[in-house]
Parts: C-alpha cells; structure tokens; sequence
C-alpha cells in the first residue's frame, strides 16, 4: 500500500512536493491544503483533493504524513506543532537560532499525540547539516567551511525590489573560487564575508529612475549587501524573464582535518550541490523523510527528530538487502 | 566512562585506529590482540596491553568494542563472525560479492552472543556507499558515478611487484579528468574502464633488468592493467622511498537526476575524499562506528548492521542538543 501524503500550502515547495511524488512509486498525492480559496488552486495530480487547510483535521484517516510547505518566518514555528497532533509531519524550519524552541515544541506536540515530526529537512538545513555532522564525528581534529551558489536568495532579490524605482530584480549569491580553493589545498584560511561570496544583481529599473542612485543603494545596504563586494547590472524585463526566471542553487561544504599520532596527515572531504531547481530539490529530500517519518511512527516511534537521528535505510523505498547489494 | 576499544591486528589499520583514538576524548585503547608474538609488537599508546589473538576471550570484561584490523580475503569472513561471540565489533570488509553471506554470518552470531556487529565500515565500502544511498532515495531518477583516486592501489603494486625483475613498485589509480567534468555537466556519458581511470606506476628494477619487458608485462597484464592506459616510470630506489611512501588515496561519489513534472531541471550531488593516509582515514571512520555500535548494543539492539542502519548521531560524541546547534 502507498504512502498518503499531505501537502500542507501549494506554493514553490508544495509544487516541488507533488512532481517529486510522481518519482516515487510507493508514495502518493492524497489531498492538498491551502489557505486561498481551494476552488482557486489548480494541482496538477487528478487524484488528489483540494480543501481548505481548516478541513484539514476532519482528513486525518487518508493521509500518512502531513508535509509542510509554509515559511520559517511566521508559518511553520506555528503550523508544525499545532498539525502534529493529527499528523506525522515533516517541515524545511530554516531559522537556526530558533531551532530549539521549535523543536521542543514539535516533540511536546508529536509525542502527546503519538506522531513523528522530522523538522529543518532540505538540503541547508538537510544534507548539508547531515555532511557537516558525519565529516565532525570522523575527522575530530579539522575545519569546517560552507559556501554558498551559484544560486538565487529570494530575500536578496526582494530587497532589492523594495527600492523605490525598481520594477524587478534577481540576485545571485557567488562563492568565491579562490577561497573554495584555498580551502582545497587544506590551507585552512580564516575567511572573512567578503572574501567567501560575491553578490551579482540582475536589475530592471522603472523608466526614468536614477540608476546610480539604486546601484548605491544596492550597494551600501546594511546586513545585505554592505559586507559583500556586490555587481548590479541593469537589464530589461524581457532579458531578466528570459535568462533569470530559475531558481537555481547549490553550494559546497567541506572539512579539512589531520589523523596521525602527531597530526602528520591531512584530509578533505567535499561535499557539493549544483541545482537547477532549489525548491524542487529540497521537496525531494523532503519526501524521502516524510516516507522516514512513516516508517519510524509505524515502528511505534513518536516525538521530534532531525536529519540527525534518521537511519539512512529509512529514506528508501529498497529494502535492507536490496541496499547492500546495489550501493554498499 | 570511555568506551573501551580494542584491536585486533596491529598493521596499518591497526595504527590508524589507535591514532584516532588519540583524537576522541569518550574512548581508550584497552588492548591490541596479534597473531604474531606479543613481545614483538610494540605499540604507542602506553597504557594498553598487547596479548596474542587466542587470548580474546579472557578480555572480554575489558572491551567494549573490538575492532577487527584484518583482511577481508581470508581474515575476517572468519574473525567477525567468530569474536561477534564475545565482543561487539566493527570491521571494513569489501570484498562486495561476498557482503551477504558475511552480512548473515555476523547477523547469525552477533544475535545469539547479544552483540551488535557493523560490517563493511571505511571510505568505500563506508562513506561512498551511504552518499550513493543518500543520493539515490533523494533523486529516484539518475544515474550513478564512482571515480577512485589519485591513489596507492595495493593490489595493483603488489601485482608489479611479482613480476621477474621488478624490486619495488607502487601504483596510482587515477580519475580521468575529462571524464569527471562530463559528468558533473550532466551529461550522463556512458563510459568505458578505460574512460573513467588511468593508471601510473612507479617501477624500481633489478640491476640488469629489461626494462621494456618488465613495462610490457605491466602494460598486459590481464584483469590488472591491459583495459587502461597505464604509465610506467622507472626509478630508483631512493627515489620511491622518497616520494611514494605515503598511502594517499581517495576518490568522487557524483549522481545526477532529474525532477519536475516533466523531468525539466537537473542536479548534481558530488561527494569527494582527498586523502593524505587512506588506513587512517579508514580507521577514522571505523572508531566513530565504534562508538555507534557501542551506543547501540547499550540501547539493548543485537545482530548485524551496514552504515545504512545507523542513524548518524551515534556516531558523534556530542548529545542531539549541541549538534543541532553546531551543525543542522
């Protein structure tokens, strides 16, 4: 029998959620909820319901996790904790200094009601949190860096939109390939902000708006792009539509670390991204934990987790043996 | 309380368990087991004892886990089995075919005995066969790559090595470049054995040798050498104990795939090692899956288990507080 999954908000990510489904037979589309009108959200699986995300209690016997495809900011800290009671969860929480509050919350939660919730997954909070934790706990004695890119930060580009004679923009978060390098070699530099990532901008200005004025402004921002040595390019509307509507993304993340009875060997381990589609790849990792969530709660497993506590067999649809033979 | 280590079989792997153990602070060196005369292997670490191997059994109230340091052609489908009676162990068995049969083995008596076996552990099998995983239940839709390298194949030395005339020798198996960049390209090129690695020796001949015999047997040799482009060098003695005497190796784990309704947009997930000391490395990963087995068999858990059973936070040292702070 399938697995009935929820999507729980039908924007970038639900999308994601419902075309990564369609890649995994042992999983299905059972309903989507939405906080707009439901007659109003197309979907594209024909099996699946939409309903209002309020109805959402009264269809807790047809799905098996519950996945939600809300915001860090506002959405989730309240919608993770209040649909574990009716639901196995699985959100991408993605504000770090807030991690532990909400994941108390989602184990009072989860555990009073008997569900599974596995918060943070993706692939940063996810797989790059799992490969910073696996290369810590083997090379103890080492380094870690995270760089980010080539790929688009939505809150950037929004930023950007706010000034005023801006009709549209995009921004692209760089990381510097002297430093990847560096960090390569096992030079173990310390890294300023600036020295780690680059920001280029793709701008379409209103008609008449003062360019060198939003270039400055783009420029001088504090917290955005102030630290960072930052490229603002003007372009039309038809060029940043045509070669900047993606939401590509990606990164790198690496420790650098020494064994040997006096440190006299040194270590790299890489581990690196390059996506075309950010949301659709964090709906990916996102799925294969929801089918996770599934088997732990089976197993009479209740409470909050994180890509931490997750054996890696559960994120498969292949059984144990089928596992050893094709990639052990 | 540390975790009481011991080893079985002091050779590089062996030494390369015992330096890491120098560099995690929850375990100590109980005792290191050898089939060779005890008097005659000296160790480093001055508070463990050093007992031949049929002395196991009587240490089994000092060690909570034994780490099995031999070969998997002919050592450990005997070893693993036979001190999973008495001890939980860890080993790196990787003759692939075999993995089954040893897999219900360790199974088979680490059940009975009440022990926790993990088998297979290392770079690959180890951390390459988790990230294949990994990336296979993320991207269902894909195709997989392993490059190994640049590296010091053992077998492949000791191949040269037997040849007539041959003194010494060393072998490094090393990626194609081109080939590399096609696949993080995404262009899923099929490619040959001869396509994916070169192979590069360093020759040391007898006096007198002929050489370009010696180079044409290398160059032939079935199985070994005759379906790649091999590179044979002939040096002197000083110069390959000056220059090859390290063990470096290491090697790609890349998957590509594809999602979105249509299969529109593209990843790459690379995982790289670049490696100073392949055995200490090894060992690396080996004691952090020590420290799992040990958390494992305390929880009451029995029998056989792959890097895939394992949920990551056993590995690590910290509680799930602090590596959700430091790394999710």
């Amino acid at each position: 029998m399938s697995i009935r999954i929820g999507i729980l908000g039908y924007g970038n990510l639900g999308r994601g959620v419902e075309c990564a489904i369609r890649h995994n037979p042992d999983v299905e589309l059972a309903a989507v909820f939405t906080r707009r009108d439901p007659k109003t959200v197309k979907i594209l699986t024909e099996t699946a319901g939409v309903y209002s995300a309020d109805e959402a209690e009264a269809h807790r016997d047809e799905i098996d996790v519950l996945i939600l495809c809300g915001g860090s900011a506002t959405d989730l800290p309240v919608q993770t904790p209040k649909y574990a009671q009716w639901f196995n969860v699985v959100d991408s929480f993605d504000t770090h200094a807030k991690i532990p509050q909400h994941f108390a919350n989602v184990d009072q939660a989860a555990s009073e009601s008997g569900h599974v919730g596995i918060i943070s997954v993706g692939w940063d909070p996810g797989m790059f949190s799992l490969n910073r934790m696996y290369a810590n706990a083997i090379l103890t004695n080492g380094k870690d860096y995270t760089f980010w890119g080539r790929g688009v930060s939505q809150g950037h580009s929004d930023a950007i939109r706010r000034i005023e004679g801006v009709q549209d923009a995009k921004q692209y978060t760089i990381p510097v390939e002297e430093a990847l390098e560096s960090v390569r070699r096992g030079e173990n530099p310390d890294l300023t902000t600036r020295q780690k990532h680059t920001r280029e901008c793709f701008v379409v200005a209103k008609e008449g708006a003062d360019l060198s004025r939003i270039e400055n402004e783009i420029k001088t921002m504090p917290n955005y792009f102030d630290e960072y040595d930052t490229t603002v390019h003007f372009i039309s509307q038809e060029e940043l539509n045509a070669n900047h509507s993606g939401i590509p993304h990606g990164g790198f993340v690496i420790r650098t670390g020494k064994t040997g009875w006096n440190d006299e060997n040194s270590h790299v381990i890489e581990y690196s991204l390059k996506l075309d589609s950010n949301p659709e790849f964090t709906s990916s990792v996102i799925l294969a934990y929801a089918r996770a969530a599934w088997r732990m709660n089976q197993e009479g497993q209740k409470g909050c987790r994180t890509v931490f506590d997750v054996p890696p067999a559960y994120l498969s649809a292949m059984d144990g043996a089928t596992l050893r033979k094709r990639f052990l």
